[in-house]
């Protein structure tokens, strides 16, 4: 085996972050594969659809398995290309350790056992963020520590309104609790009943399973709808507000970092 | 046919940006014919109306088809005056073969024919864009050019926060589909049909056709909901923030280009 | 009758802005009085209420009708007080001709008749605003004044997301339309009535009342909720910013104005 | 007894904020009973979790009121070390009567007894928030003081916009009990009723229990929606304002204050 032609491919499969090849051919046809799987498991899971064809999904979740086993191969293989003075077996076995190897050949496993079909999704998606980080590694690892900054100086935002959040969801459980108890104990016997009416009506999904009916309730929920809605939607907008910012220092820093060819 | 009356109509159909005439008395009859034949297209699809006035629809579909064929025309035939060397039935040639002057002709073939009565509503709707476009076209092509960059500025924002917002869909669907998929399998019985559930509900928007009735399908629900709502909200949020940014630059390049008489 | 006591009474009834008597007992006590005849009319709609005590809510009915009388009354007489040249009658006529006097007039009437109970409700909410901006003039006028400036200043950014989202909720209606206006008649027959579910759905408050049953319509829905709920957002959001501009200039202009023992 | 050990208690009990034993073992453990007991109450409202364990859970009650007792007894005690030139006696009943130490003596009769189970749970939570209070005392103090100027800062601003909302919602509640009164009584038979219709509707919680029937309370009602949604989450956006201002302005402070070791 031609060392030149497994350098060429280690330098296909972990591109430089902002440099030339950034999302080559070989990424991009990845990228590709494991979307087309996760579209493939997810609709895999629908009785209609694999009724109508019974042999299509398997035949492309063995044939997507086949691929990912291919891959997972040629990473392997390219291993002994990383930087180090180890033997190339030696940073083989140490690659296969690595919690992201070892996603992929569960994936790997999963894909071509004919068990387990639908449970790969969430894998799949896993991996996908994983080459995706991989592939724009300059771009995306700043990102998501610049997000974590953002987030670790709004701690105490962050602790303040959830706790307030969560005194409001508890009250209006409670206190809802109290008054429809008796009429719809179903519904709001218990306060871990009621949190799920708090819940979803504090977020304004209101959907509708769970609603009070006598005159007290109704005028509790409505107040506490009116007062408690903004304040449980609070902790979202300071998430929001430190991503967005964490995102603009990220898109800052990042176009500086760009070649001019890009630009 | 008297050239200096063709090239009046013409100015009049295509008044310069920022002009006197920038919303002549033209222009506005076509904006409200425009209007007048959406409003008929939609009511006409309203069987309690039609049934109660059977003749009225009809009627007024075909007097706008008339209107808006006598504009096909007028522009046909003031095309002459388009700039360029070329002869007058080559310009015509010329327009007529443009998106916009197709997309007129059919509105008119569609309006005429007994047929196909309320699907010309969204072609309407396009033109009437199209004739505020022309119409207005130095102010609004600015604000869709500044609306374009600014969105274009922040594609990875966008891109890194829908990426967030459909993993979190995903990993919702995923979640109830395993713990509520046997329990309600008309509605959590394969990731597609979950997915409807996780959209309708982190948008808020909460229909009630489907929720989770297990208790551990309730408690996931909630957090997920609390977790997720602004996230999935966040690409909407950077959107609305692109554009109001892009209309706050538009709004103080076209306050210095307009004519002192205006402002 | 004392001209010096009419005068005292005037300066009562329309106290200077930002003067001492700003909010005195007089105007006080008539706030408090609307406020509690429109709790009265709120309350008197509902039978179950009515029912406990037949004669408690016309009773309340006819005093506060007797109060907004003699207030009535009151303006009239001290109308006399008002700056010009005119002679005492001829300023209470000129008075009386006033929307704000007529308005009076009629809750008056209403008060008094015994029919038309409920429909004074909205009139005398309308009064409770006309009497916080004659007691507060100078405050809460400049702050509409502001208001309205500001949302002058952004027309066009109303106009476009207003026709923007305008577009969208008729595509959305025209689309589930078009997908289940056979299937589900009653809901999505027609435009007008899919209309209904598009901006219950893209305003977030989804009643569930109307919802789509198809693949291809929950395929649908789910794409235009995602990308529509933050579009039709934008006019609002755009009127919320807008205001929240204005209140913070009218706050640091009124901080200004206020005498030093206020602030 | 040594007033040593008391002294010590008293330290480890009320630590000075900013200290090092700020959080301490014994502030850490405390907090974590009230929320354990806080689950428990939660939890014991269940019936079908507490028919499954029938003592586990009064258990748990009792063992909870045993740490609360000995936790009012060593505050009682150590209240001798409030600073203060009366004797120890007098100073522990100034501390039994301050609001705060009833409501741990109220607490724990309530654990003790075996009725009056559930109501405990917002008393606790009160706690609870009491707790963080003294552990934290020079962080949160002030994080509150900053939201409460915030929010004086702005009670124009709130006054206006809630006087708006409350306007808007009387208005949708009395245009839809004018349309839908007589085809719907139950529902919107009355404003007050109507009024669960419009603040539902209007906080877009949307649970579907009350919604318009007929095509005139349809147009309404989507009117409404579409203009009232986000005039009524003005005040809340406001709120939300003053909070992540004052906030921001307490971390900037409190960066400050921090000793160097824990910045």
């Amino acid at each position: 085996v031609s060392g030149s032609a497994r350098a060429r491919l280690f330098r296909q499969m972990y591109p430089e972050p902002g440099g030339a090849n950034g999302s080559n051919w070989l990424n991009r046809f990845l990228v590709t594969a494991i979307l087309a799987a996760i579209a493939t498991s997810i609709l895999a899971t629908e009785p209609e659809l694999t009724n109508g064809a019974p042999g299509l999904f398997e035949g492309l979740e063995y044939f997507f398995g086949v691929i990912f086993l291919l891959e997972y191969c040629a990473r392997l293989w390219t291993a002994a290309e990383r930087p180090g003075d180890a033997g190339a077996w030696s940073k083989r076995l140490r690659y296969a350790v690595t919690p992201l190897a070892m996603v992929d050949l569960v994936v790997v496993i999963v894909s071509l056992s004919p068990l387990l079909f639908a449970d790969a999704t969430i894998l799949r998606a896993l991996r996908l963020f994983r080459l995706i980080t991989i592939a724009k590694f300059g771009r995306f690892s700043r990102a998501f520590r610049e997000i974590g900054e953002a987030m670790a100086e709004r701690k105490y935002e962050l602790a303040v309104t959830m706790a307030l959040a969560g005194f409001l969801l508890l009250f209006g459980a409670t206190a809802l609790y109290l008054v429809e108890g008796d009429v719809q104990p179903e519904k709001f016997g218990s306060i871990p009943r009621a949190l799920w009416w708090s819940i979803i009506t504090l977020t304004t999904v209101g959907y509708g399973d769970v609603s009070p009916v006598t005159p007290l309730g109704k005028f509790l929920a409505a107040i506490i709808a009116l007062a408690g809605i903004g304040m449980v939607a609070m902790p979202t907008g300071i998430m929001a507000a430190a991503f967005s910012e964490a995102m603009q220092e990220w898109r800052e820093a990042h176009r500086e970092d760009e070649p001019p060819d890009e630009g």
